[in-house]
């Protein structure tokens, strides 16, 4: 089995603060059950303090979700503490998530203020979200742009003050993967109290990299991710929980696993791109339109031989329909006898020597050539006789 | 300046062989002169052989563009190099791609033969080739899954019959970046002649890890990069252009460089877009439509104080319009003050915090809130007289 990597699934509050995102309390409810259903360890459910709305929200989660522990976003202020605790109120299992920006570019440009205020506030955060509960996440922002030595003496700080998971966010997604992968190797090394909490992993897409750098920082020592279905989120979005479950699953030989049921990747990416009206894109990775389909001669001759020369995942163990041959100008000869074959028709390798010139024509005009294309092929075609 | 990495354009190509994406000649050759704009270094134009409205099309490319090399693929088979020599005859710089499987799924499943005959073949194919161009491309399909020491032994003959750029696919993309890096390092200390030939890497986007791994193949000796705009191609894509451009570009202690006008990536990729009608998700990163949007307060507060706390890339640095503010039920004071002051409206901070209240009312029921809502609150509200 090997070790357990936590899913913090973000959805419900990095990817509902999205423009044209916006979901009402019943919308978010539903999501959440279906979260929890999918196995995901910790919902993210919003933050609570940023409206009336978002409060209800949470609340209304906090109520509902059984097993998934429940986690409301706050800045380490005294006020969105607390409205994040009351909130959380009904949780069975309550996180409260309290953090403030810890690079140069946060401390200076958005706080006006020194390493040491901004570490006292750290603390003072953490100490009060843990007279709410037991389970205090602490997020250092901008981590990925924070000198790792300060950022070593804030995470030790967080963690002696009660916090019990340490999220080390790529904010602005600028991070390498080997780079973040650094950060954490970092702090495992040089927080002497590190071992008694969680280290996080929040990455977001700027550079295309939010799963690298995910999976960079659980090879190096963290222990939960936090990511969205299909990767939404603020800007380019996050760490797109389908693929790090998936990369975790497909490389065994890393040795960890997580509690997510691959067969509802799909259904669930569906649900959230029609409710987030966020259309996702035929080429994204595992839930994509085009994630099984199979379009070039080369590709398609290879995949009816064995599935495995072009296919490292089987649609069906992540909910997908299965995989799709479709036949264009790039098919070759093996995929047209296939389809043909499938319709019922029984042609020799003349035969298709013959249809497949046919089949050209057709292809260079459309994009895609459909059944009913084989059919009149196949009623304008007079096989040759046999040889005798 | 560093050193330079090779940008291969393939959206003709692979990225062409999408269900749905099929072009005729005349759009191929509009977005060839738009690639070779970009300042793309190769352009592979298509698959000769496979059709003869795509032999129309790299014939037709071939003489139209100037300065890129033109690229036409081919298996190693006699027939579909001379064709796609034949294709490429009026071409200023010339160049055949062409390779065979290399993994044990290929070698047995798809062409029930030994590692020997299928190098045999592979030595064959570039010697061909080399008839026709001194500028010769080998790939050796499924690489990321093939054995590195008969990886190197194919790698080492090929170079030695005279390929030029060797191309190391991770066909499935199925490696991890820091095993596909060191899949390029091995080569780079194993294959004798490796420094007669450029390493080239050509990656898959099923686990989301594409973009990484192209990276992660030039930090290990690679320098060049296949890839497509907007990350088209067979399954859930190829490396994005626009990715690995710009993580080279904002990465400059790596030390390299490409000749890519970054100023024309979204403007290429809406054209993509629309001409291969392949949707673009909005959290695409560098040219998705939110890619530069920020909604919550806390990123809006940051961002308004200094843009580089949450912005990494300038938006005109990439084509793109400027950053926007959008204002949901995530949304600050702050922000919500940035927007009535560009409106014309003169409030203070007292003010700010009474219009707050409506602002969450009407943003707790929209998915955003625009102008007009602004106007109205701004209608319905009578400041408060200073003290005296």
């Amino acid at each position: 089995m090997g070790q357990q990597v936590y899913i913090f699934d973000t959805t419900l509050r990095d990817g509902e603060q999205v423009p044209g995102c916006k979901l009402n309390t019943k919308e978010k409810l539903e999501l959440a059950l279906k979260l929890e259903a999918l196995g995901v360890d910790i919902i993210e459910a919003g933050f609570p303090i940023s409206s009336p709305g978002d409060f209800e929200s949470v609340e209304q989660i906090a109520k509902a979700v059984k097993n998934a522990t429940v986690c409301g976003l706050s800045r380490a202020v005294q006020k969105d503490i607390e409205v994040a605790a009351q909130a959380l109120k009904y949780a069975r299992r309550p996180r409260i998530h309290t953090g403030i920006g810890t690079s140069d570019y946060h401390i200076k440009a958005k706080f006006n203020a020194t390493q040491d205020e901004i570490l006292t506030r750290a603390v003072q955060a953490v100490k009060l979200a843990r007279n709410f509960t037991d389970d205090v996440e602490f997020y250092a922002e901008d981590a990925g742009r924070t000198e790792n030595g300060y950022l070593a003496r804030v995470i030790e700080a967080v963690i002696a003050a009660g916090a019990t998971v340490v999220n080390i966010p790529d904010t602005t997604g600028y991070c390498l993967p080997h780079q973040y992968g650094e950060k954490i190797a970092y702090l495992k090394n040089n927080v002497p109290n590190i071992d008694k909490a969680v280290i996080s992993c929040h990455c977001h897409n700027d550079l295309g990299l939010a799963t690298a750098n995910a999976i960079a920082g659980v090879i190096n020592g963290a222990r939960q991710i936090e990511c969205t279905i299909n990767g939404l989120g603020e800007r380019a979005g996050n760490t797109s929980l389908e693929e790090v479950v998936m990369i975790l699953q497909q490389h065994k030989d890393l040795g960890f696993y997580t509690q997510v049921q691959t067969q509802q990747l799909n259904p669930i990416s569906r649900e959230v791109s029609d409710v987030m009206r966020m259309p996702v894109q035929p080429n994204k990775a595992i839930v994509g339109a085009n994630a099984f389909s199979h379009s070039s001669g080369i590709h398609q001759d290879g995949f009816l031989k064995d599935a495995q020369t072009y296919e490292i995942i089987n649609p069906e163990e992540v909910g997908a329909e299965g995989s799709k041959i479709v036949l264009t100008a790039r098919s070759g000869r093996s995929a047209l006898a296939h389809r043909f074959q499938k319709l019922g028709y029984q042609y020799n390798r003349n035969d298709i020597d013959i249809l497949y010139q046919s089949f050209l024509q057709v292809a260079d005009r459309k994009k895609e050539v459909e059944e009913s294309d084989l059919h009149a092929m196949a009623k304008a075609y007079t096989p040759e006789p046999a040889m005798a």
